[in-house]
């Protein structure tokens, strides 16, 4: 791609865009450049009219039929199949339920009670907080059975000894965008006896994942970022064939019973993945997931990775061609295979930067101590909005209005 | 209260109802007799319009900002709020979060860590499944230092001794309807040792509970059976104000920690009971909660157990007078202060009777082997529906339609 020089010759990139579609069936609102749906994706145009119907004619008309009449009960399958094949996954090897966290303590605690004698979650110290959180909870739990161990990045592979169960690694890190070679650390993995488990919260349905080729045992992610189910989205939990039968989690409730209407007092596990559900799922949360999965239906996840490698690289050349002077650092790799679906720039005034940036309409996020972090969803994402960022960013510093007092206020949220 | 003879002496009884004004605030559709609330509520007819703004205004309009400038972040907490005195509790003694299920197992885990040495978690084999399934997983899990023991009910007093860390009831069993004494099992838990924990789905928003009075140690229960929070809402959990400081749950997520937003690699649990959070909660579930607990504001709870009481009294006259001749069996406690708000008729016929009755709009359920529940849901019960109830029962077994062959499929979900 050769650099644009002008905004007509970005708009000439979205006129031959194969995904431009997509855009269309989003709700966005006008004016604004999204570039935080690694945070939290726009609804669908049709999702406020689904759920409408769901509240409506289904909940409201059917009542408690609807678990039958209306296939609540089979909603989790057919969302875990909707979601299956964006990251390589079996149909029946994928399960939604519950949160991105609560679904790692059911896998960690399964993969720590597969490798008895091998006390050792091996993580690195850069994975995002709540999975470090989760493997501490059971850590703490099961006392000398099992331990974390995060470790700097570049120790991971000499850190695969025989005392580790388990390496439990993000694929997209949160704050660079750094991907790491999924398939050669879980190969690295195996060679150690352990098992590999993914979390794909920054991957699904924006980087393209082949979980059965890369041999992953288990994985993780969330519905509310690139596959854009609405805050707090159920997630999803994936477990390779191989390990279905052995598989016992500790969250034994009774939607993962073989027969949850037999009533029964003694917990049987559902076949396959569905004994990974626990209890009744958040329908009204999960019918807004479903309607956003259909996005997919179709959908060639490389092309998605095609886009998402474009708007990136288009981003970068940009922040590099016309921000040089504004002491802005690239922490996110320059080569576009080592990258996610996100660029992230350090800068001193991170914070209040970004801050006058979601002042001006353009909506990224910050992560401590001085990153910027812009998402690129490539569902959604026009190549002008890399160029209206851009401009605005430069803007913003040409200008040095992000020196004013009121964008230091921090958010609960950041 | 004299029995009616007539429809029009019922017809009187609901307009002299003080609680009559709250049915109308619901969706409920027309030609139905929904006496299954405390399976499944109905929505609030404000409850599609309030989750429309969600999807559009809140989400589609504000996006990721939604966490701070629509107060997502503190919804949790705000709905926990209103539950609470809904139980007894203050507010700062619940949280809103996952399922009855999982915070069950935070909650045990929980209890069975303060009191270590004691390893039995006593229950009734007659408990809901999912909370027995729940049990059984941590036991499996902490091997040797819990186990569940679930004895019949009239063994639960000698069966509390110096090995029990937990005693775990529901508060209203769901077959029968029958009440336990929370305070004095409380009291007698505490007096060998142990804890108490409370199972108060088929309680909250119809039997008054004060688990403050009573000296409760935790309590769990559900969002969508009697607070009308949709399919799968969101449950709660209680710990005493005595226990927060100590209290360590297994499941140690992001939204737990004292800062989330800090993203520091080790967990420090928040203060009190928002640690019991986890993962990110599913916000369009938990507004479908919200909106439903504004019904209660400004009620009194014990209008509702009076009118409670009043439903099941002339429920159970009607049939004892209206239907003697027909198999029925009151499985239900006669005495109105040992049953919550649940009527349940047993017969060998229950399964194929009730789905003759579901055909004609009068909508309970079936629990094996031969219950026929009916559930009196104070907040939209009219006492017309019971008359209404009872009539088409005695149609439905006058004219034996349930043995027509196609009312003996079983549906997936009973």
């Amino acid at each position: 791609m050769t650099l644009p020089i002008t905004r007509a010759e970005v708009l000439e990139l979205d006129a031959a865009d194969e995904l431009a579609g997509l855009r269309e069936r989003f709700a966005l609102p006008e004016g604004v450049v999204y570039l935080d749906g690694n945070s939290l994706g726009p609804p669908l145009a049709s999702t406020a009219e689904r759920l409408q119907r769901a509240v409506g004619a289904e909940w409201g008309g059917e009542l408690v039929r609807g678990w039958n009449t209306c296939g609540w009960i089979d909603l989790p399958a057919r969302v875990a199949a909707r979601i299956a094949p964006l990251i390589g996954a079996g149909d029946d090897e994928v399960a939604v339920a519950d949160s991105t966290s609560v679904n790692l303590f059911k896998l960690l605690a399964a993969a720590v009670a597969m490798r008895p004698g091998r006390p050792v979650i091996l993580s690195e110290e850069e994975n995002f907080p709540t999975d470090l959180y989760m493997a501490q909870g059971l850590a703490e739990l099961l006392v000398d059975r099992a331990r974390l161990e995060a470790v700097p990045r570049e120790r991971l592979w000499e850190s695969l000894d025989r005392q580790v169960a388990v390496l439990m690694l993000t694929h997209v890190d949160f704050r660079s965008g750094e991907l790491h070679d999924m398939q050669a650390l879980t190969r690295a993995a195996h060679e150690a006896g352990a098992l590999a488990l993914w979390d794909l919260a920054h991957s699904a349905g924006a980087v393209p994942v082949d979980v059965n080729h890369c041999r992953a045992d288990f994985a993780v992610g969330c519905g509310y970022k690139y596959l854009n189910g609405g805050p707090g989205a159920p997630a999803f939990a994936y477990v390779a064939r191989r390990h279905h039968r052995g598989l016992r989690t500790p969250l034994t409730g009774w939607m993962g019973h073989r027969e949850p209407f037999a009533f029964t007092g003694a917990y049987e596990p559902a076949p396959g993945c569905a004994r990974l559900l626990v209890g009744t799922p958040p329908i009204l949360s999960l019918i807004a997931l479903d309607e956003a999965l259909e996005l997919f239906s179709g959908v060639d996840v490389a092309a998605l990775r095609r886009k998402s490698v474009a708007l990136t690289e288009l981003f970068i050349a940009l922040v590099e061609r016309r921000l040089a002077d504004h002491g802005f650092r690239l922490a996110s790799p320059r080569e576009a295979d080592r990258r996610g679906s996100q660029v992230s720039l350090a800068h001193p005034e991170g914070f209040a930067v970004m801050q006058a940036l979601i002042a001006r309409g353009v909506i990224g996020d910050f992560r401590a101590p001085d990153l910027l972090r812009f998402g690129f969803a490539p569902a959604y994402t026009r190549f002008v909005d890399v160029w209206d960022a851009v401009e605005t960013l430069q803007q913003v510093m040409s200008t040095a209005e992000w020196e004013r007092p009121e964008l230091r206020i921090r958010p609960r949220v950041t």
